[in-house]
């Protein structure tokens, strides 16, 4: 690849995918390419068209990012040569933008449609976020639906009841609210978007827990050949450096399990016990092959090696034997501090 | 509890849950009351003011209804004695429920807000379901969040970057597009809430999958002490009888384990390995413990018996040893045709 190596991130300009992109490619040797969705990213890596692509994988206070997981499950076998090479750690930090102006009432003639809080699973009476200006002349909320989760405190107390719109990203819906001439629209992005689109910002740190963080993966291609500056995706493919430190990497499997045999699903997951490695994560989704059929995705500390040696490899040796299908899905360098 | 007993469900009337209630307490002996959300159907059951409840636990083809774990992981200490005692799986059939008449063009000063898909993850160039009715009239769409992952074809080909309004449920949706005299909203809801709101049925059958089903879980209170006409939840907690046959139960346990120790989630899981019962499946949700800890829910054929002989008994007898800490949330007959 000569000249700049291209890498894809969630976009548009100012998503946090994008923050979380410029942290791990922070370089000069890098161009950055805002997509549309996180299929588009997929789909970039997966054709050449970039080097290495940058996604959402889950959230501190909501979870996993399920259109990610179902990418990695691949049930249409679009992205047979996806490998995670890297993650990236970003504290979360929303604010409230649109204009202080207040409308007249009634004048854009929108109705407030109340949307109510299906889940009420927040236990708190009021938000630690206060607005820094009046919020009464705002009608419609933007922003991308894992926002609103993240921000239940501040919207059950100050703006409960007001309509909430999803889009694809907070930064399309700063985009949206720069757009809105009436003034009477808000949306939860990020800082970045804020100062981007010229908006106000109306309330600050939105969110209801103060560690709120997501986790991004960076995808390559599995036979991309080339040497990362940052040396980790060479690492963690195997190269013939001992690693007796297990904690320095994560590897991520995916598998399906044969649903009539008793402690199938336990089978396949005390082979990673039986090899000492630490199972960080477990999640299900649909499979779409049967009914109530489900692909798990596991995540253990330690990388699979080149050379075929060390733990993580031989317990995927065994994977083998017993899983009704199986996939490794690379493994990285943990970014987590502990 | 004297005279009728009352079953509170996730409403409105019409619900999806509505329905799943009305297979689940058929008979005249019950009352059945609609709460706003999936929390005030666990505060009712647990405060003892209705009898049993009806919340989703999950959709074959979107996954875990996140909030329902959420309220089982009880972080808030709100819902301690909340068992599940039964579960009903509903066929899923989504209509666009509208009206055809195409209001001339620009008349509501609706702008259209393109909303795009941010998943990607669809794989069908073109939706199984035709509409009936002529759609281009439509400025605005009302659902559930989940309902749209379910019927991503049919969006994508008939109503692609149509405005999305999330609701607190399909039934609701409904109700508002009933009350939009504009006739340019539709809802993507069932056909007994088109029924109810007397909407014309432009579409039907949306979802993706043909096998589109949600379960269903109900709730009862540990203490209860009543003996149910069904007798679900009285066998399940334990009467006398044998019970060989694994299958013919299910049984639910949340777990949270120690991050620093290696193996210790799939330690746990062997647990359950061990005695052979077979887990049918598994999901995680933060635990807000702690930024990136997790509580896990294990399903597990089986149950729980009262005088405390048999696997799953023994099972958590050595969770109790080994586990941070652990929940059992209820075992109930398994309403699977295999």
């Amino acid at each position: 690849m000569a000249g700049k190596e291209e890498v894809a991130f969630l976009g548009p300009i100012a998503s946090y995918t994008h923050q979380a992109a410029l942290i791990h490619f922070p370089s000069p040797h890098y161009t950055i390419v805002p997509q549309t969705t996180i299929a588009d990213v997929f789909a970039a890596v997966q054709s050449g068209a970039v080097s290495q692509g940058v996604v959402p994988f889950e959230n501190s206070s909501n979870g996993s990012v399920i259109f990610t997981l179902d990418l990695f499950a691949d049930l249409a076998g679009r992205n047979p040569d996806i490998l995670v090479c890297g993650e990236v750690y970003l504290g979360v930090h929303h604010c409230l933008l649109g204009r202080s102006k207040a409308a007249p009432e009634g004048q854009d003639g929108t109705a407030r449609t109340t949307v109510e809080d299906v889940s009420g699973v927040s236990s708190r009476e009021t938000s630690r976020a206060k607005p820094s200006r009046n919020l009464k002349h705002i009608t419609k909320l933007y922003s991308h639906h894992q926002a609103w989760g993240q921000c239940n405190d501040f919207l059950t107390t100050h703006l409960n009841g007001i309509e909430r719109i999803d889009v694809s990203s907070t930064s399309k819906a700063a985009e949206i609210v720069r757009q809105d001439d009436s003034g009477c629209s808000a949306a939860i992005s990020s800082r970045m978007a804020g100062e981007l689109n010229g908006l106000e910002f109306l309330a600050e740190n939105l969110e209801d827990n103060e560690g709120n963080s997501t986790r991004f993966l960076v995808l390559r291609r599995r036979d991309d050949g080339t040497s990362r500056p940052d040396g980790s995706a060479g690492a963690a493919d195997g190269e013939a450096e001992t690693d007796g430190d297990h904690s320095r990497y994560k590897t991520l499997v995916s598998f399906t399990v044969r649903h009539s045999e008793p402690g199938d699903l336990a089978g396949r997951l005390a082979v990673f016990q039986k090899f000492g490695l630490n199972l960080t994560s477990i999640n299900s989704r649909p499979s779409n092959e049967a009914t109530w059929h489900y692909i798990f995705f596991v995540e253990i500390m330690g990388r699979k090696r080149r050379d075929g040696s060390g733990a993580v490899n031989q317990a995927l040796q065994q994977l083998d034997g017993v899983a009704q299908s199986w996939r490794w899905l690379g493994s990285w360098e943990n970014a987590l501090k502990a």
